[in-house]
């Protein structure tokens, strides 16, 4: 035997989650987009032939879950706006608390660990959801929101949402300033930034294999103090000189190797 | 009409650049490795069915090309040690000098820009050789031992070299350390790393659409100081705290948006 849920949504907000939440959602047939909220219509318009669309909270339907895909900013006071109380209402935020939602309504939170761009194409299968309940009830609907879309899911506590989000900065953020770094100092000397992609791509593989301490190589870790110091030598900009001696020490305290 | 040419080496050196490059010129009609040399013959003596081995510098042969595939500290003894000049010999490393060779030979640089572990598979297909040489007339054998491997190249000048292992320790060692501490903020909290991989993979796929700079994302670039702020209180380990002020200064320079 076998049970197929349907899950109604409202959906509430048009950046860029929001958007690629609605396009994800409107493919599968597990989920009903019975409205589509936001500030000003013209964001959603060229949708109303689709879904019916709204800008104002007095006129939003009955569904199962809505989802808040709004700015970090906007999540308590559009909660504490919506006219409803004790329905199912989540927001899609790393690091806004679970209990900055409105406590009128029932509350979680359906947080996508990407950093979702306006214009690139998003593939829900390898964007896990990190799902976080109040009540053991609510976790269902969300679940199958995730799996409607091909998401891999997590139950997280939000201590473990917090961890996750913060420890995103450094693993996308940072990283991403690396490689901007990176970019800078080949720039200087009218060496080509392509020719380190393929090491780019093949730092991020090798996760597949190996743990980020069993992956480490390079100067730091062996402790090579005469490349180091020609390192440091070379590097002009003193930010970047800061930055190469801390991630340095950073390396050689993890490895136990000798400090700078 | 075709002119098909063909590289003779003397591979010298038994780690792991050495072994990837003797696999991958072995797969190749247009390069014959003639002998190859390490100073303990137990290193290479598993393959003494298929060329010539040594530990005997005395015994080398006549070749096109020596490659000497050793470790940084031992370029310039070797290159010392060699008992012939006015051949072409290269080392394969990202940061020793090109005139660190010794000058009785002519002397150059095959420098694969990647991070080449012992076990690992290695796909010279999607690693960048930079070459580096002092005549004109050495800089064909070079290229054609890259093509042979089909490895995209470069000619480089030893500015550009020196540059590029810089800007290398950034985007490979340095980053990687990021993710070491990714993966210790979210053991902390028993969240799952395995979460982060996806993120990771697409920061470091993004660079094939947009420049780092264009990639940013995050609360540094937004300046988003109640995130930061909530971020700093989450990190325990002092030095953590370091990495994310520096960091987060730097992508503020970067953007021009206010420091912290």
């Amino acid at each position: 035997m076998y049970f197929s849920i349907m899950v109604s949504i409202v959906l509430l907000g048009a950046g860029n989650v929001a958007t690629h939440l609605y396009t994800a959602f409107q493919q599968t047939p597990k989920v009903v987009v019975k409205q589509w909220y936001a500030r000003s219509l013209s964001a959603v318009k060229s949708h109303a032939s689709e879904v019916a669309i709204t800008n104002n909270l007095d006129e939003i339907t009955l569904a199962d879950v809505y989802v808040l895909a709004v700015s970090d900013t906007a999540v308590a006071s559009l909660s504490s706006a919506l006219p409803f109380s004790e329905r199912l209402v989540v927001h899609t935020s790393g690091s806004v608390g679970i209990h900055d939602l409105d406590k009128k309504n029932n509350r979680g939170v359906f947080y996508p660990l990407q950093s979702i761009s306006k214009h690139a194409t998003v593939d829900f299968k390898t964007i896990p959801i990190c799902i976080e309940v109040l009540r053991k009830e609510d976790l269902l609907p969300l679940t199958t929101l995730a799996e409607a879309i091909n998401s891999p899911w997590r139950k997280v506590n939000s201590e473990q949402r917090a961890a996750l989000h913060l420890a995103a900065v450094f693993a996308n953020n940072f990283t991403n300033q690396l490689y901007r770094i990176a970019h800078e100092i080949t720039e200087q000397k009218s060496a080509s930034f392509d020719l380190l992609k393929p090491l780019i791509k093949e730092t991020a593989r090798k996760l597949d294999e190996l743990t980020p301490y069993l992956a480490q190589t390079g100067p730091a870790v062996r402790n090579d103090t005469k490349t180091i110091k020609k390192h440091l030598q070379l590097l002009t900009n003193t930010q970047h000189k800061a930055i190469y001696k801390l991630l340095t020490q950073s390396i050689q305290e993890t490895h136990g190797t000798k400090k700078l």
